[in-house]
């Protein structure tokens, strides 16, 4: 008798806890699902767990790795300024109606690292803009959504590169149960007194109302100023709908909005950053009133620069995040290559685009609003990883007092 | 070294046919794709071969048999009246857009037959009602399209049922390629051939521009009368937007419209009809004035008078087509429960909505032009299979003389 490589209990356990605490699934609300091939284990189960919940409607659309990989090898150069905006209206169609919305993801990251950089890139933006109305819709907070993992052989092979492919995927299914809380007999029990202590973590932050957090840890002596009226933000959210959730499944950062003009000093990443499929591995970067002026990594700085060319927001910060380093992922010790999990290894920050939510009211505040209170705006968000067991961190408070936030990578308090 | 139950290279030939001949794909068309997931082999090298040929966009949409189980299984009584319109109004305006479509089955046709039969029908009922805009362009020919099929194993198990399910999917894989032409060296002159012997069959019809038909053979016994200005189809067809497509792999008929109201005699069905999941076997029924005033069957008798009490149009024909008993699908000897493949293994005939592409300037009559020259109307068209080795069928002139049409089953001239 041999051992299946994903539990299938564990994966069970996973579909309900992506339907019940990850979405909130209401009676009679439909649910847009979208996920790889590789993911139709869990895509089967996720889809009856959420009639159990009592869906209208779920509607799959599946993506497939060979079939991504036969347009880039096969398609004529103007096919890659193409992107099926009928689907992507339809989306925000059907969230503008009530859909929730889950994701699961479970392919290779690096799957497109071989192809033509300039296709992938048109490809990207293409894409980008026609999925905007469908985006905003989740970006703002108007339905309940999450995203959750399935332990996919292509992803697990780049975790895992050195393992047979059978035991690399064991390995990644039982990191991705972990991280997720189904290894534990009572996954939402155990989510809800995860969300409780992370309610705990960002109460405490809000109360303090700091006007900066100083960042020390080697190579780096960053002072990130927060924004005016930013607010904490982590765990499970309400949505507009009315409805809690937990948008990742994993999750385990609290997280706010720096001041795009008020970060000083520099920056050395703890881990490397996987972006559209290259690896970006070394960065140190300097900020002067807000903006990188320095960058440079040892492996990939021409993405890395192409990356911080993008707009004039790509080179400011719209998140920083705080996760002790004794989080499971990051215990783990696995490179993931998926900033579902990446990010929950260890504080980061955020280049690029901000957050409403991470403001008081600011599902009412409107863009002019969000940028006079210091909230950066660009077409990128892309977090990458600051934080390890060095690491300190000071609460700066608006009359200069130093509170201690972190001491070697763990809450101070 | 063991051989692949499915031969690899047929399957590249059946890809590249599907898209060459069936669809004729012309360079920079989207293409909207619909295909299981036991079909990802041949979705994968459609998509590669729909952008050697020049495609903007190809949007595969990929259903799956144990996700629509579990919908089945699980889901609240309400969720039956539910279908994705934002999905299919989506796919309506790619069609309006330009967008070609294909279609690939794969399934086990009765995957429903465990399910309940009123949950069967009203899913099926509210699909029909959301996918309207989107079919109304497809019946209408505003664009090119084709439907294509793969040896999915659990339809394979279907068919051989007393075959280890490799040997089974080897054999429909065998009789698939077959039946498609693709198991010969040049499959595209093959299908010039083709529909060169069709478009003869069909110009030496018109010609003739019989009033009716009549049917003998065992059990049958029946005048068809033709419609009015009717046509005869049958090959490669012109789209409205100038493309020449093949609708169907494989496609054997030549067929026109009958006269809904001048259908007299009896018709003893020569094959099983698998509808929705049940089988109904046997079928004997007696046309008056062109409707069905009787109706037996040995086998799925209430769901053959369920289908007969649909609408008025369910007991009026839609549709007679001529197929010899040495077409290569009759020549398998195989009922594939499939109509795609069993329709081009006999003579048959259509209970319910005539084709617009059927009469003479087809595409400019209204619904009122056609009912008066004597098209049927309906929500359904289920084609059944009346002819076999000892059909004979005379042609019937305004006239009144008779022309031999087929004798024993084999076209007479
Ligand atoms: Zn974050
Ligand atoms: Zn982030
Ligand atoms: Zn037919
Ligand atoms: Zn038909």
């Amino acid at each position: 008798m041999t051992q299946p490589s994903i539990d299938p209990q564990h994966l069970d356990r996973l579909a309900e806890t992506a339907v019940r605490v990850g979405l909130n699934l209401q009676p009679g609300q439909d649910l847009v699902l979208t996920a790889p091939t590789s993911a139709l284990p869990l895509v089967r189960r996720v889809v009856a767990a959420a009639y159990r919940a009592g869906a209208g409607l779920v509607t799959p659309l599946l993506s497939d790795e060979e079939v991504t990989l036969a347009r880039y090898q096969n398609a004529p150069d103007q096919s890659f300024d193409r992107a099926p905006d009928w689907l992507y209206d339809g989306m925000a169609r059907a969230f503008g109606d009530g859909a929730a919305r889950m994701a699961i993801v479970g392919d290779d990251p690096m799957l497109l690292a071989q192809e033509d950089p300039a296709h992938v890139s048109r490809a990207g933006k293409a894409n980008s803009a026609a999925y905007r109305p469908a985006l905003e819709k989740i970006a703002n907070f108007d339905i309940n959504w999450t995203i959750a993992a399935y332990p996919g052989a292509s992803w697990a092979r780049r975790v895992f590169p050195d393992l047979p492919e059978e035991e690399a995927v064991a390995r990644l299914a039982k990191a991705i149960f972990a991280a997720s809380r189904v290894d534990l007999d009572d996954p939402v029990a155990a989510w809800t007194a995860h969300n409780e202590a992370l309610h705990l973590r960002k109460a405490w932050l809000n109360e303090q109302a700091f006007a900066a957090l100083h960042f020390t840890g080697p190579g780096t002596d960053l002072t990130v100023g927060l924004a005016d009226d930013h607010e904490w933000q982590g765990g499970a959210s309400l949505a507009n709908n009315g409805v809690i959730c937990n948008p990742n499944i994993p999750s385990e950062e609290v997280f706010t909005t720096p001041h795009a003009e008020r970060v000083e000093g520099t920056a050395r990443a703890s881990k490397p950053l996987s972006h559209q499929g290259s690896l970006i591995d070394g960065i140190e970067v300097t900020f002067e009133g807000g903006r990188i002026t320095q960058a440079r990594a040892s492996r990939g700085e021409a993405v890395l620069h192409e990356l911080l060319d993008t707009d004039e927001g790509a080179r400011r910060l719209g998140e920083v995040a705080l996760v002790p380093h004794s989080s499971p992922i990051s215990q783990s010790g696995l490179l993931f290559y998926n900033t579902l999990f990446d990010e929950n290894a260890a504080c980061h920050i955020a280049l690029g685009q901000c957050y409403a939510k991470c403001f008081r009211d600011g599902e009412t505040l409107g863009v002019d609003e969000i940028a006079e209170r210091g909230g950066n705006a660009s077409m990128i968000h892309v977090d990458w990883m600051i934080g390890g067991p060095e690491t300190d961190i000071d609460g700066i408070t608006p009359g200069g007092t130093r509170v201690p936030v972190f001491r070697a990578g763990e809450w101070a308090r």
